[in-house]
């Protein structure tokens, strides 16, 4: 599963974090703690050119351990609610559960515990974070937290809040499998769903291959530079090709799964 | 660069990582420390069934930070022979430089400092480590250090340090660079040496490529229980072919490039 904390610097989470992996693997849940401060303190100073290297390693150590079957805690802000739907969807096109922690504390409290460990973010800053979040949830429905956790209150329990992700994690896959069978069992009006479903997998995958072909590509001819033009453009268009064609294998198992469905 | 740091537990690499990241830094080399303990102590356990993520990850970074034309530091004990030729390899393929950087100290210090440390890895484990490592560059000739540093004696001078790096640094790229014009100037002995270095490209390429590939592969396969065993036959045979055919466009321009040379 993913562990997905919500909530200002200073409220908490990496401290909760910790705590809360501890635990899990106390419970003999296999968890990496995983975050985008993770590689921005692995540089000895801050660059905003450094961020998309930060932000695209971090998406895949947490595709990877996810991958691997780990559950993953995310200890970042996770302020925008673009990168929580990100995370969720991350989640779902690899069949795992998406459990969303928002940590909470009065804003005088942050900036109190911020000065305390040196201030590496101006108040000012938290200030500005605190008077810009939406509550999680009155925009979005599905952005409504599974956990809301006060950090400035008496100590958390962790016992209880482990067992209470672990509960959640439970119910989710329950709830993913009943809805399974009901569109199995209606799938002449619920063909459409089907279709989406497979179509969702289909995007991703197909987008995965483009992506990391492209990837490939690009370095190849970044470190070759003695490749000439027409070598690059026919390994371009031969990979453009290659993904057109994935895309014809798959639709063509969406024809076929349909029609056993209409059999049936 | 890849600055490679080779050195038993507790002998300082850790420390000396951190000072040289800051002194590269104020010299303006965008640089990031990176090693197998930055993923490893993300778990809040230890266990072996991990290492293979830990280590898959960590040269992915590592990977991926010389592309963006950082110099990356590895905090790493690079115990083996082998695997201080794997960075060697990543980074040459990448035409960056490879600098090692060899810490020494006596047994008894390392012990002492460990256990002052907390004793992470038993003191059995750093005595048996001292006991059967090869000094490098006695059992191959690339292994020799470019620099080895007394960890125990007085202050290290990072000034110096930063200064004889970047100076091997620019030695290594003239040396590449004669070496080049020499196999321009004798191409006919020197054939072979050209299509080694773009055959090294070239299996690094194939790799990368059949290496994502597969992967999608297998999570597209793990995350869509429904397709049918023809549809993966289908989708896999595709993809070898992929790769078969990226080699035989790439070998064209091997010939392509040697028949230049033969013209001349
Ligand atoms: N539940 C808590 N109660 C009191 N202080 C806390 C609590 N959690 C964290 N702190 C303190 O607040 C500071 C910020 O905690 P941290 O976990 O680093 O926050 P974040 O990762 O959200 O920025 C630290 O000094 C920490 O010791
Ligand atoms: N040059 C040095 N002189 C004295 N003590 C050192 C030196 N470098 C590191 N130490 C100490 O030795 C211990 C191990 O250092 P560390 O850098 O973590 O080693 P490594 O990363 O090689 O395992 C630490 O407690 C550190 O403070
Ligand atoms: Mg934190
Ligand atoms: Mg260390």
């Amino acid at each position: 599963m993913l562990i997905m904390l919500v909530g200002l610097p200073s409220v908490g989470k990496s401290t909760f974090s910790k705590n809360l992996s501890k635990k899990l693997s106390e419970k003999n849940f296999d968890n990496i703690i995983l975050g985008t401060d993770l590689i921005r303190e692995s540089f000895p100073v801050w660059k905003e050119k450094y961020e998309d290297y930060i932000k695209k390693m971090n998406n895949y150590l947490i595709s990877e351990a996810l991958n691997e079957g780990f559950t993953v805690i995310i200890d970042d802000t996770n302020y925008y609610n673009s990168k929580r739907r990100d995370l969720m969807h991350m989640a779902n096109s690899k069949n795992k559960n998406c459990i969303s922690i928002y940590l909470k504390a009065p804003l005088d409290v942050l900036l109190t515990r911020n000065i305390a460990r040196g201030a590496k973010i101006p108040n000012s800053v938290i200030e500005d974070m605190y008077s810009k979040f939406d509550e999680m949830g009155t925009k979005y429905k599905w952005d409504k937290p599974d956990l809301e956790i006060n950090t400035h209150r008496d100590d958390i329990n962790f016992e209880e809040v482990a067992n209470k992700i672990i509960e959640l994690n439970n119910i989710k896959t329950k709830n993913k499998e009943l809805e399974k069978d009901v569109k199995k069992d209606n799938y002449s009006s619920n063909n459409n769903k089907n279709i989406d479903d497979i179509d969702e997998l289909l995007k991703e995958f197909k987008n995965r291959v483009d992506v990391e072909t492209r990837h490939v590509m690009g370095e190849f001819i970044k470190n070759n530079k003695n490749l000439s033009k027409n070598t690059i453009k026919e390994l371009s268009n031969y990979r453009k090709n290659y993904i057109k064609n994935i895309k014809k294998i798959v639709d063509i198992e969406i024809k076929e799964y349909n029609s056993d469905l209409d059999d049936y």
